[in-house]
């Protein structure tokens, strides 16, 4: 059974496969398209599958971490043959290739497809696990100090598992579509094994979803202590002014020259004007402390 | 076979043919009503359409920058004839209806109406991609410099997804009805094409999703960094009232006219009383430095 | 064929009534309840309808504007005869039976059900574009001069379309069992033109759901213009104090009645010391322009 | 057909009717369980129903206001015998037990089912009522003076809601059983019943959302009226700081012991400066009136 | 009939045991993972389950309580042998394979694999009620003094709770798939107890959804809190600074080293100047006190 292999979806190589098998003219557009979706369509002569490998690259907001990349692999899957493709710089990829062309037998096409898509959704874990390293040391520096970068991570990953659950979605439902459409390329025996990658990916939205509530749960906690510092803030503010206060007026008081304030002439002046100065001073910190402010 | 175009829907020659061909009365109230949503209705004598093309109109919230608007198409789609209702000064129409003619066959129908939809979808992509770009500028100008007037144009485009989905939701109900109706005008050759329209409409409300939670994630920025803001603009008002504060108090309390303070009579009170100065401004520093305020 | 009009659902007219044409005792004890909500319900002898007819009054959050409120109509429809029971106040229930008086015909009880039905949604559409013009005119006053009253009318009509969102809900179903029930009035001929009338429901809620999304908006433009203007206001506090800090500091120290500070007896004192006064503060302005304050 | 009524689910009359009605361990299990849920069981010897009456008690957040509680019923309903075990302290328990054997007729125990399930049901409209009116108050009250007792109410009352929420969720899927189970003890004539019932539920859940929204309406006010005042507070601070700081950074410059100030000899210089000192505050509060704080 | 009970998946027996009873080699992968969803899957030798027994251990973010933790068990339950694959450490795990020796039968997989679920689940219930009790214990110090530390560990609880919903929401999806599917070793009359165990699943996400609402509930009230104490803060802080403003500012008045100062000579000046200054500050406490400040 032959399986051709090609780099570049405008290799003119693809037009004469699609002549000699009869795909259709819309696979070979989705192929060809700049941006297309994990689908998986199955006619009566071949099943045509886009999947999106992931593999890690340094992350923008954050130079030290890495992020996840998806790249595109577009399977033909005939009776008697198999067209694959595929993006060749992505290890993911690779790996894929390898595993099928290692495991796989070259007379079913069915468990060819099945090696590609379980090793792309195997790779998805290791994403998954990435994430989970990251938003773990984000709880923590959080919780220990917030500041405005560490959450520019966190709505950097936040946006990046927006990406990753779409991906997720559309593949869990290709999976769906390979087990159920009567037309798919995919045997009884191999269909077991398409449920265990559908209970895979079922578990890593399950992840996904832990992850969003997460970090949702981390801007929680940081919008909160932002409006808890902003309290302390104001608290020892006023807590400053209240010391000063009486000092001040007080001050501003036997400052003016003007006659007839008590004290004036006294020669202990000073010292019942700073006694009077202090008791208003621990006065007014002990209403603030019955108010409970410190 | 005949195609009547007709540029409005008060034409009595849309009376005329609603007589000929039995168009149906609430067929042609809809395509005379001011506000109409997308939709497909299939009778046994023909299939009727409501479409919404789009094209871009420059936005009253950034003169700059150009919005999505949309007119309405109206199709009447029989086994032996096509009436199309249309607004002619949108080009998405002017486009939709020339691929038609172009790719089109006089004897279909149903390919004549897959064209134009098809045609009108990918219009979409257009009004995607545009919204992509213009919220990529706004996420950055947002972790530069946020301002009120970033953020009206945040609204605004989330205003403009609001319609924009609701257009595509009702498209993609529609494709699923000319997919799946037993009375609809589309044969078996063309529902492998529709189903791909509708893999496109699908994928279109899939970005729509995401722009919108990349918008709800800048919104979610933009409220955090005015409450950082509103907490360093306290800390820096309390820091600058920290420094000021032992300077005015201990100034107000030498500027008494009152006897018996100490230093009042040595000849060197002003460096004892600075020096005081300058060590209770320093303490007060020490200690908003040890919670870490700066 | 009998159409008998009821006033009043407490009429002893509807006892009698209801011996005659076997009417439910549960649909009489719905009729003469206080609080109905639009429902259908289809046996054997007749069709039972609760519908809500709408129509404007004052609105007591913004005296000059008006609000929807809604009456009851209960329709009994049987093969050969008709009973509505209705609130004769209510201009929406008259045009309504004026309606069905007119177009309808004598001897079709499902014709005349639905032209009610038809007119009582018609009148929707008025409220949604009452609300359509007063989102639009709370939505400029927001952004151009944002205040606690315009609030309150934000949530009075969120408060107002929670309630008109219900009764669409509720007559979207109506539909559909009038569509779908093996057992309901409405003949193969009328279920074209309930389908009708639940498309327009269905655009209905679609208009309300958009209305409360643009509601939403307008909230969040609300709270956060609030939030900007407490960080403006922070920001003037703090500038304005930064301006004064070294003017009251610096003359308070030379106020102090002490010997030995500089430029003490010089007879340019003041000149010098405002002129470091004046260095001071300018000092400051820059530090606080460099953090981009103003 | 006898009716067997206990007070306590603890009798060991209950072993020996499970014994001679051959009733189910795990329905005696959930019987004689602490804790719950509104549920129906139908088997071939009769259906096992567990419903949640209710009836009003003191808040404890706000003593002079009552607050649902709900207690437990437990029926077996088999053709020819019916137990139930109920809480004997509970007015909606007993008025439903004294409606079904008033109304009721000792050989239906399905007529008997319905009349406990719709006296339960109907007791629940006093509770959303209860509610309505306390909303309403609370909405006044938070548009008139806000505080935080007010919505520790409104807290109290949401809490409660989610209670009462759940048991009408129950409550609803019980009449859809009781409705569309083969097994289940209601027959034909008295389905139409249930289904009444099923419809006042639903509408009871239709009024639960409509609370739930009014009061995150009323929560949403009280946030936007703080976060309004707290900026109301802060112009205040900042108009009162304008109005006095010239009068005290110039106060405090004529209060230097310098020589070399203007007007220092003048026998007007109060006159000159206090002049001087008002055109500078009039100056401050123009241009914070031109910013528009007052 | 044989009941294997391995406590290490790695056992080289596992492998023995596979091969003779042809076990799946996805299910001995699935066995062998660290991180294993609960599932069930049923082919036509046996039916595999991994289910996820609770215990207590000491939480990390407040050391006097306990957190619920997960450990994993695998069962093979044949028609003539059982497989348990369990973490012998666990003690809900060692409970439930004791009450399926002690009341289970050796002829009957389906009996012991349904008393293994049912202690699971039975389990699950504590670890609920000890929510219950820190919620309530928690919304209590929410009232009477919040403090971040309170928060921490409602964000604690919030983040287990995502954790064992998704267990929950997978067993019952486990329950149904036992009752439902056509190959599960559950025979009929074990389907029943299935179903009573699926009730006390939904029974648990019940209380889940409900604590999810009390918590966010609590996280609301914090808020406010927070928001009403800011507030509070402030207005102190603009009361001080009213009380204090007249005597600063018209002490700083008469400070000044300058002629023509009204009550200059006057031997009274001190008295009169004093009055003024304590009618501006009532006059702006008054003014305050209108504003409802206090
Ligand atoms: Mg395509
Ligand atoms: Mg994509
Ligand atoms: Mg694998
Ligand atoms: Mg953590
Ligand atoms: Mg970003
Ligand atoms: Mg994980
Ligand atoms: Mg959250
Ligand atoms: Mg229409
Ligand atoms: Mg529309
Ligand atoms: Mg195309
Ligand atoms: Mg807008
Ligand atoms: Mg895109
Ligand atoms: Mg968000
Ligand atoms: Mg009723
Ligand atoms: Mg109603
Ligand atoms: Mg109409
Ligand atoms: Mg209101
Ligand atoms: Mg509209
Ligand atoms: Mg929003
Ligand atoms: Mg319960
Ligand atoms: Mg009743
Ligand atoms: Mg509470
Ligand atoms: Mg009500
Ligand atoms: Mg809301
Ligand atoms: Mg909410
Ligand atoms: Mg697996
Ligand atoms: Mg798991
Ligand atoms: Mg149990
Ligand atoms: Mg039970
Ligand atoms: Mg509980
Ligand atoms: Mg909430």
């Amino acid at each position: 059974m032959p399986w051709y292999q090609l780099d570049d979806p405008h290799d003119p190589k693809l037009d004469e496969l699609a002549r000699q098998y009869n795909l259709h003219p819309l696979h070979i557009e989705d192929a060809r398209s700049e941006d297309e979706s994990v689908k998986v369509d199955s006619g009566n002569l071949y099943t045509f599958a886009v999947l999106k490998p992931v593999y890690l690259k340094p992350d923008p907001d954050a130079p030290t971490e890495q992020m996840p990349t998806f790249t595109t692999i577009d399977i033909f899957a005939g009776k008697d043959f198999l067209i694959t493709v595929v993006d060749p710089v992505c290890p993911a990829t690779t790996e894929a290739l390898e595993r099928a062309r290692r495991d796989g037998d070259g007379e079913h096409p069915a468990r060819l497809l099945y090696l590609i898509l379980d090793t792309i959704v195997d790779r998805y874990f290791s994403a998954i696990d990435h994430f989970d390293d990251r938003i773990d040391a984000l709880e923590d520096a959080i919780f220990d100090s917030p500041s405005p970068e560490i959450l520019a991570q966190v709505f950097a990953i936040k946006r990046e598992l927006i990406g990753l659950r779409r991906v997720l979605v559309n593949t869990r439902d290709a999976c769906l579509h390979l087990q159920r459409d009567p037309n798919t390329i995919i045997d009884s025996e191999h269909q077991l094994y398409v449920r265990d990658t559908y209970d895979h990916v079922a578990r890593l939205l399950d992840s996904v979803e832990t992850q969003r509530d997460l970090l949702n749960n981390s801007l929680d906690i940081y919008l909160t202590s932002v409006s808890n510092r902003t309290n302390e803030v104001m608290k020892v503010l006023t807590v400053l002014g209240t010391i000063a206060l009486p000092a001040i007026a007080i001050s501003g008081i036997y400052g003016m020259n003007l006659k007839g304030l008590p004290f004036e002439e006294s020669p202990h002046g000073a010292l019942f004007v700073g006694f009077l100065t202090i008791m208003c001073t621990v006065l007014l910190l002990l209403v603030l402390r019955r108010m409970r402010w410190f």
